[in-house]
């Protein structure tokens, strides 16, 4: 075999070079007595002209064989501007067949209608196809980047168990049983955290990890059974150092991968602002369409809904659709579902006519109602406005939903633009309803905001904690948090969370012992890499960054992973199959 | 918290500086009205001088306090050359106790005679003595330097899947049960040998990863549950140009991670040449005592044992000890315990004293032998020659014990010397005794050298792989080879390994079923990261190079890990444990 050169790689630069080639038969067609192929590598494609003395050899070749092509670099009589090489060709000269190809199962181009468990199934085919390689690269690009800026940081990549203990809080635990200790298992780390704080408790300053992690949870389309995490922490920084050096990074990553300038600082929202303006906590704000406070336009209203949910302290709030007047009644139905899926008992839909308001509500508001409601949400002929009132949270879940699914069916989500921001001030708490106590919102470690300390023993569902989120394009890419390092706040916390000592000893045993040892202010955050991948390669699906996934059903449909195994080896793990 | 440097970057340079330092207590102790704390960082130690004035406020300080310190820098009275900083100190203004800390149950320093499982325990602790530190350091700038090299060589990192299919061959496989699937188990990866070469039919031409491995096999000093390998795969390399990028990337290794400027090429020797030398396929050539072919010495010999050697066509060897004939009887029986747990029935053993040979065999020699021994071994007054006759395998193999054994002893492997060498041309098949069958020596898609071919038919116990090992102070680094990427040749080796039609399927089926569409010739290596971590970092075991290893009995000290699970757990798995 010899090469000098890929074939992505060829130019007008090259004409009249002796060159030697290597690569997969991409499409094959017969010019009169010509015979052009486009050949294919990593780099991309050639196309080669044989003239009609090789016609007879080439007769067997067929798309997908693999040649090695010795020629000359020619000019294009007519370019091709779709491919990098299309100002030349190259006039092959000898050739030999490397090895032979079956016909594919798929058609190895980047358009597939393939489905996509036959794609799984032949994954190693559907990778050969130039649209997924790049995303592949892609990510190997991102984590290139991300490691560069990190390296380059004073931080140190440090590898933690895959075989740890199972832990009773959290997702479900993927489970391994031991061999060595009848009836123990270990468990796959749902995430380095309690690792990662050690290794501050250790001193090392600035760790971070390119970690697998598994959760077994019933998947959906950017879930797999495991994900990769870019798991960071570090000590002595405040929330702000953190955020400033994650940005910086974000920002090479963004120049590096994208070679898009984006600016700083991100947009930084409290949970409370990103509620009230996006109705999520992770919100999209490639586009506008942001919620309206109109609570106090309906302070006298008549309209029985409004009113009671003013009597009960609650909220009114709505989006504003331009030009959205032509929908149908139908249409109507199915975002008032989709508001009614999200938690709103029912969605009142206003079109701005001819200065008025309509819609089946409309007959309830007064004069003055729809005037101001004009002027609170500026509104335009053709425009419709959306209602929901309830909870401060319902309304504002509810018509976030809205707001997604409108955005989505009219196209304002583009996919080439990539929109940061920060959330942060969470709620310390939640109330739980099913277990009628306070849980952690991000994880009982987070620490509370220094001046709501006081509110610990007196409002709790007010404590915010130091806790962000990094936010693109409306997906949590991740976050993180400062961590309590101090004794008797911590003891505080677990006691609000109804904790008792035994609890504590059993969930977090060891954990809680290292914390008596000197340990440094620290906090750190996570980022979900294939999410990552997933957006900057603007792909529909995680499954499409990860080079062997899983299907919907945790199954892969190549390796038929999960099947059954020998009885011996069930033996010898201790374990017998139960229905 | 204020800090504007680290602890060990002080220098004289920085006298009369302003400094605020942040780190823990490492000792304190008193001088008259003057207290001295070394405050130790990741970085490093630098000493406080505290005045009469904050005796006091000291008093509750102690070692592995959290402290955050005001003061300026000042050249030290005497200075102390075991430290970076030993030549200023700073004299503290003010400070401030971040957090306290318990009595810590290691101490932390680098000398330690706490138990390895005491450390184990402890490891948040264990792993702040320096000297720990300093080997995860290490780990990471390995991979910061591999990484590199291959980034800039084309290669991209692609991520393979940790939950795969259980395969009957090779290691007992980490099984984890589906919650899923009833009844079925994905396997925890031993290798990911199968999707490196699939992401070569997939046209990636250059793949690395960091992977993390699992086999559940009893543990050794260099063995854990699971490891990292840096696994590598290329299309369209020879084994000579595989072989050329791995010493590139290793001679950049040893300089950006210790300094040492190692020489290209490194010494290559066949699976025969470092047998019949070293007594070893991975041959520690950091010391002499080659071993000594004396078949023909002894081609006369009167001596039965020799004489019954020589007429079942076996072998002769010997290695010559200098000034070793002080060994006591002991001694003797110690090393001929070695020999023969390393396969050899006997061991002779003859000092060289007085110009003749002594030892209890000595007497079956003739003069002409010893002569032929004198010359033939270069024997000087005082060496030891020990002398194993038995077949070629066995007597080579107990030799390479002896002789790692009392290297060992006589400190001749020195950890800061660092001596790579290639092992090429492994034999393609094992016989193995018990299966009455050839087995593959490496993996049944290593590719046989060209040359031997037509031996399939004839020799099979003769044929050479395209197979080669990269060995580092007598350890195995990493290994690979060549595949095979011709179908019927494919189909000949299962043939020969007596696989059927059936096994094949079973056994590697879609694996095969992929070959058939235009596979390149592709071939590659792994490494062991933790064997080179260990090695380069001049520790004694892997663990050491683990931020939190597993025990020699696969459990985890600090989280005991595997534990019991709760029912429900198990439920959900459709599993039950069983006595």
């Amino acid at each position: 075999m010899k090469r000098t050169h890929n074939n992505g790689d060829l130019r007008l630069s090259n004409v009249n070079e002796h060159v030697d080639l290597i690569g997969w038969v991409s499409k094959k067609r017969n010019f009169g007595q010509l015979v052009f192929i486009d050949l294919r590598d990593r780099s991309g494609i050639c196309q080669l002209v044989f003239d009609e003395t090789m016609k007879e050899s080439l007769k067997e070749v067929r798309n997908e064989y693999l040649l090695n092509v010795s020629g000359t670099v020619m000019k294009r009589q007519s370019s091709n501007p779709d491919l990098k090489t299309g100002e030349i060709e190259v006039k092959v000269e000898s050739f030999e067949i490397i090895n032979s190809a079956k016909t594919t199962p798929i058609i190895i181009a980047d358009d597939t209608d393939a489905l996509e468990d036959t794609r799984l199934q032949y994954r190693y085919l559907d990778l050969r196809r130039p649209i997924m390689q790049q995303k592949l690269i892609m990510r190997h690009q991102i984590t290139r980047s991300m490691r560069d800026y990190l390296d380059n940081h004073g931080f140190i990549e440090i590898e933690t168990p895959m075989l740890g203990k199972s832990t009773p809080e959290g997702a479900r635990d993927y489970l391994v049983p031991s061999r060595v200790h009848p009836g123990s298992f270990y468990a796959l780390p749902q995430s380095p955290q309690l690792y990662k704080q050690l290794l501050m408790i250790s001193g090392f300053e600035r760790y971070y990890q390119f970690a697998r992690c598994f959760r077994d949870e019933d998947l959906r389309a950017d879930r797999q059974t495991d994900f990769t995490q870019v798991d960071i922490e570090t000590s002595f920084l405040t929330q702000d150092e953190i955020i400033d050096f994650t940005e910086e990074m974000l920002v090479k990553l963004m120049k590096d991968v994208k070679n898009i300038e984006v600016k700083r600082p991100f947009l930084r929202l409290t949970y409370k602002e990103a509620m009230n303006r996006f109705g999520s906590d992770k919100p999209d704000n490639r586009f506008g369409m942001e919620l309206q406070e109109l609570t106090d336009v309906f302070k006298n209203s008549s309209f029985q809904v409004f009113k009671k949910c003013i009597e009960s302290n609650g909220y009114i709030k709505g989006i504003v659709v331009n030009d959205f007047a032509h929908i149908s009644r139908k249409e109507i139905d199915k975002w008032t579902n989709l508001a009614k899926k999200n938690g709103a008992k029912g969605l009142v839909t206003l079109k701005a006519q001819n200065h008025t308001l309509t819609g089946s509500a409309s007959k309830f508001l007064s004069e003055d109602e729809i005037q101001a409601l004009y002027d609170t949400c500026k509104l335009k002929e053709n425009d419709v406005l959306f209602i929901v009132s309830d909870t401060w949270n319902k309304t504002c879940n509810a018509l976030g939903a809205l707001r997604n699914g409108i955005a989505s069916e009219l196209g304002l989500k583009k996919k080439n633009e990539f929109s940061y921001l920060w959330v942060v001030d969470f709620p310390m708490f939640d109330w739980s309803e099913e277990e009628q106590r306070w849980v952690a919102c991000h994880h009982p470690f987070t620490q509370p905001k220094e001046e709501d300390i006081p509110l610990l023993d007196t409002d709790q569902g007010s404590v915010r904690s130091n806790a962000y989120d990094i936010i693109l394009n409306g997906y949590e890419l991740g976050g993180g948090s400062l961590r309590i390092y101090d004794n008797k706040l911590q003891t505080k916390i677990f006691e609000l969370l109804g904790l008792s000592d035994e609890d504590i000893q059993t969930k977090f045993g060891f954990f809680v012992d290292a914390f008596q040892y000197g340990t440094p202010p620290h906090g750190g955050l996570a980022f979900g890499l294939d999410r990552v991948a997933m957006i900057l390669s603007e792909s529909d699906s995680i499954r499409d960054v990860i080079a062997f996934p899983k299907n919907a059903n945790a199954k892969c449909p190549m390796s038929k992973a999960p099947t059954p195994v020998d009885n011996k080896q069930l033996k010898e793990l201790h374990i017998e199959i139960v229905d």
